[in-house]
């Protein structure tokens, strides 16, 4: 048997209002005043004056705002590394990705891209990178995707929803400030946390687990009860947790994998674009013959925080988009291998795939 | 507030029988056949085939034998950087540890000292290390110290008993293979693990804790308990989860600190050279009154598995001796003020340490 050799994030700073030591980690990392620090920004901070203000700019430093309101494109990877490109003579001292999942995936996509030729749909998939990234830094303000930790960058394509999968992925740096997702609106800190609650649930359930994913996965899914489920933390305790919860959850994937529920919610968002976090809590919902306990823990989740999921979204799909739909999902096999073992297909036919979605 | 940005492990690989894949991981590492990499190994493992066998070595690759009956020193640094210096005429390609907290640590301090001028005490302390180590590689075979994934490498010097605190210090890879710690014996396991569990005692009731420490101590004392408290484990799991209590053990220490058993513990090193992880149950031992609920789970672990500490050590200590150790255990400011606040010192008063200390 050959065991993953797992690349973690080379350094992590973890604190409130570490947001302000920024600026003194990347000053050794600027190679000169042409080279400039590329900040991508989600952009409900653009009007944010207690984040953007604290944004170290210097020489030509520039922020770039992202709309995280659709998933990472490669398209918008390729245009973001061209925009860098042509406007600066030379290449950037870092790419600082601040935002969600969205935010940190095109990050590290485009400090990939930048030492890389071809375009960003070229290395979807397992190791196929071969120049490390330029310096890249990570600082999540909304907790629970994992990205902050992960060796992947999951990105849409022309052909596949799939990640940049390699060992240059992972950030050089993450920043870990719990204070940045004090604005987060509740039902989006729901979603959020339940992606990371759900691929805990998926990774510890798994046939791929071993003692170092496991005892990642346990303390993560002990954070999100804790903070899911029970009244005993502050807010500034359950922000701090959560950011935890997260990173954990994050490296449980290192030798685990998801599992239903992410197959068929990168379905709903490959056909429908259905965001990742409300994704994945709208399949769970309906997965309890696969997930019994971690079902009805969630439902118990989503009754405590009155969070109302939509619901049709699957009514007036043609044909041709559940074919697409279920394409995508299947095609997705170390997925459903972890969730059902090496028999998944014959478990999870087309039919039955089909009438779960027709319920959604 | 200023808070740390903790340099982690680039690399780690975790599996029973990841051992074999050492080779396929050093390979790509290897600068030109006459920049050999060096395996210090301990001297346990001088007559045992089936591990040292299956060290892959290649041109002019060396294992050096290590004993680990005492604590590391710096003294030892400087000879086996001397020693590679005069042997070998390039730089080597890497420096790999094979043992306990002893060999590890002696791995990451050869490593530093293999780059920057001087002599190993010269950098006992923190961040006095200016020039980043030669690639160098943790393989733990007994599990508790944490040393694998530490920031640190602790070394008896001419003066002090102090790690070398840098970012260049934690390992470029580490590989996890809980097999290789089969053949532990009873007392250094129960000794070892105790390491662990300690910390995790002191870090968590400590006043430098936040959630980033606190998440992962839960974890690793989590752990610690099915190990020790219960009958549920198999003897792999066993391993495993106890490879995983000593990784997340060393990582809560990012963000947290030890307290007063390790503080008195290498006191009692210093001056007896008790090994660090006995040393610090029979300290621990005689802490109720610091750590009430922790001192009664370790006796109860104590009489599970028929562990006798010896007693009377420091009976028969001159005077000079005893001014000694409590001066060494007296200058780890920062263990004390963690474990009992600002006002350490008029709780730990010289008479209260020296009554302490008498009764072991």
């Amino acid at each position: 048997m050959q065991y993953k050799n797992f690349p973690m994030v080379s350094k992590v700073v973890f604190g409130r209002g570490s947001f302000d030591q920024l600026g003194d980690i990347l000053e050794p990392k600027r190679i000169n005043v042409n080279a400039p620090f590329i900040f991508l920004v989600d952009d409900v901070f653009e009007e944010n004056a207690w984040l953007n203000t604290r944004i170290p700019l210097a020489y030509q430093d520039q922020i770039i705002f992202i709309s995280a309101s659709e998933e990472p494109k490669t398209s918008q990877v390729d245009a973001l590394v061209e925009q860098i490109i042509l406007e600066f003579k030379e290449r950037p001292s870092g790419i600082i990705g601040i935002g969600g999942g969205t935010v940190l995936d095109l990050a590290k996509a485009v400090a990939i891209m930048l030492t890389n030729p071809g375009e960003a749909k070229d290395y979807q998939g397992w190791d196929l990178v071969n120049n490390p990234a330029i310096y890249h830094v990570g600082v999540p303000t909304i907790s629970g995707t994992g990205a902050e930790v992960s060796r992947t960058t999951v990105l849409t394509g022309p052909d596949k929803k799939l990640g940049i999968n390699s060992d240059y992925t992972p950030f050089d740096q993450v920043l870990l400030d719990p204070e940045l997702t004090k604005d987060v609106p509740k039902d989006q800190w729901f979603y959020t946390g339940m992606d990371c609650y759900i691929h805990c649930i998926e990774s510890l359930t798994g046939s791929y687990l071993n003692a170092f994913s496991q005892s990642y996965g346990e303390k993560s899914l002990e954070l999100c009860k804790e903070i899911f489920l029970e009244d005993t933390l502050s807010e500034a305790e359950s922000q701090d947790k959560l950011m935890m919860a997260s990173w954990h959850g994050g490296m449980s994937i290192a030798y685990s994998q998801v599992g239903v529920a992410h197959a068929m919610s990168y379905g709903l968002a490959y056909v429908l674009g259905v965001k990742h976090g409300i994704g994945n809590c709208i399949v769970f919902d309906y997965l309890e013959e696969f997930y019994p306990e971690g079902v009805k823990l969630f439902k118990a989740m989503k009754a405590k925080h009155n969070i109302e999921l939509p619901q049709g979204l699957c009514k007036n799909l043609s044909e041709s988009e559940f074919e697409t739909m279920m394409d995508v999902a299947l095609g997705l096999a170390p997925l459903w291998e972890n969730a059902l073992g090496k028999e998944w297909e014959s478990i999870m036919t087309r039919e039955k795939l089909r009438s779960l979605y027709e319920k959604m």
